[in-house]
């Protein structure tokens, strides 16, 4: 079966490092059919509109989308992207590569972070001249489908159970909601949890990660502790993420569009080819997903390196030692 | 002329921590009355409020308020306090002390964290048996009045400016104007400043904290990101931190009521010390304030130490070494 993937590579590196994942995809010689699309800030310069309508509808429509990065309208692009895959959550992995240069090369974990609701919920208001307003929207739904997913994740990764960071001391009966549910859904499914709040999680995982394996969270506190521990493995440089839905995903780097070295064809391509992993793993393909993320594992030991790991290797250097061991 | 100070030790190591600070403090002989008023899980137990109205009033008309630590109870002890000394900025330094194992002992940071609005409004409905929503709030007023302190306190401290952190690209209306607030006093005050993503700088301060050194944010970010921050110097049991309001200050340690240590008499005290230390520099005493740092940096580097930094020693070896320093 053919799987139909659109590539987007956006702004920046995304132009460097979505092309080097294709790249590694290409090697391995898949029944994929690749429909390369555009975002991004080019995009708005040109047309009027970061998120072309075509774009998303593409997105909407196919297996799985590979996203590099955009600039300035990140928001504008990775935000509605995720709302045209439908996705409830974003899984983020940050490990800590043997040799790479991390402040905490013992971190292993994965945040599962809600992907739809939060202060995200762009509700926002210009109550007067002094006042604005957002509301932040928690459902049982949404936090339920999450904990759904947790459990399966679980129970396939063989974790013992999982970490429900929130804010519930203070947002009584918004977090409240979040961790009530998650927890009773587990609960019933026989998973354990342990609650941890998000600032407390914020120390506790600079002093000593391995506390950790698992973390489910809520959509903004994802975001922040996620590039927390991308800092204790050794930048942004590091951490691939999948947003998935119901019927397709969302595979893109965590990093950003990174405008002070883009160009120079430098840009470390390791997080965007292990998106690329979790979605040849999303897609059935795990036998392939496993030997990307030992080609990387591999050259990040041992292997040519960019700048942001102290190397002077470039992209293409990198991505061509990958595909050679795959 | 006398200050009135309010003592509130609260639970758990709250009970050992607080008297250790007021030891130092009466070792000073300034001239200061203390009351000493009660808040904690234990008063909600006897009497059924965390917060007792007396307790309330004894903040919100005295000079300034030293409080250790509440248990479960500690927002609902902490922020109406906050509220009582109309405290619409919390000081959070952080910073690691030579000797201490610190993940990055190059840290030297200071958080200016709003302190009345953001998700911490109150304002939570539950709306159905799915759905509950939060108003976060963020006024031009509160901004600015956090913005004009952080101006005077990066004029006297001799900063070079300031970083604003913020989620704008997403709470495009309400950190949108907490983001212009602070930025147009500082302009107009001539403070240098710089943006930054509360995500990204939670990276950012893990690969390099020097790239910043003071840093302004919204009540929630200002939590989760000191909270980070403490993780980078050692640990919660070094952070202390003041609340500032226009008439009187409550001045807390970070760190919380240590359910697994309290009553063992092994709490680490520099917290509470050192936000004493902030309290006698905000009531003019800044000599004193001073002396008390000088003491407790000396203790921690070469003094005995509390289980937490490695040591053996008990709350009170620590606090009679620090006095002798003094
Ligand atoms: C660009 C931004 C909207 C986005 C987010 O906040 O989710 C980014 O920080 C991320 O984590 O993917
Ligand atoms: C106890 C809690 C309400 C409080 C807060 O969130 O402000 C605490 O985490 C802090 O940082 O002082």
């Amino acid at each position: 079966m053919t799987h139909e993937i659109v590539v987007i590579p956006g702004d920046g590196i995304g132009q460097e490092v979505t092309p080097a994942a294709v790249r590694v995809l290409e090697f391995l010689d898949l029944a994929f059919e690749f429909h390369e699309a555009d975002a991004g800030d080019h995009v708005l310069a040109e047309t009027g509109e970061a998120l072309p309508e075509e774009t998303y509808e593409l997105a909407a429509s196919t297996d799985a989308t590979l996203f590099g990065a955009a600039g300035e309208t990140a928001a504008d692009v990775i935000l509605p992207l995720r709302t045209a895959v439908d996705s409830f959550v974003n899984v983020r992995p940050a490990t800590a590569y043997p040799g790479v240069d991390a402040l905490r090369p013992e971190t292993d974990l994965v945040f599962l972070r809600e992907n739809t609701e939060g202060v995200y919920s762009g509700h926002e208001d210009r109550l007067s001249d002094d006042l604005s307003t957002l509301t932040r929207v928690v459902t049982s739904s949404a936090s339920e489908r999450l904990a759904e997913f947790a459990c399966e994740f679980v129970e396939d990764g063989g974790y013992d159970g999982f970490h429900v960071a929130h804010k519930a001391n203070v947002m009584r009966e918004t977090d409240g909601r979040f961790r009530d549910s998650v927890v009773s859904v587990a609960e019933e499914r026989g998973v354990e949890t342990e609650e941890v709040l998000m600032d407390a999680f914020a120390t506790h995982v600079c002093l000593d990660p391995t506390q950790f394996d698992v973390v489910v969270c809520p959509n903004l506190a994802g975001d922040v502790l996620s590039d927390l521990a991308a800092g204790l493995v050794g930048g942004l440089g590091m951490l691939p993420s999948a947003n998935i839905g119901p019927d397709r995903g969302l595979f893109e780097p965590v990093h950003g569009s990174a405008p002070d070295i883009a160009g120079e064809g430098v840009a470390n391509p390791a997080a965007t080819i292990v998106s690329a992993a979790m979605m040849l793993e999303y897609l059935g393909h795990d036998d392939e997903g496993q030997r990307i993320r030992d080609a990387v594992e591999a050259v990040l030991e041992d292997g040519p390196r960019t700048p942001d790991l102290g190397g002077d290797a470039s992209t293409e250097d990198v991505t061509d030692a990958v595909i050679e061991r795959l």
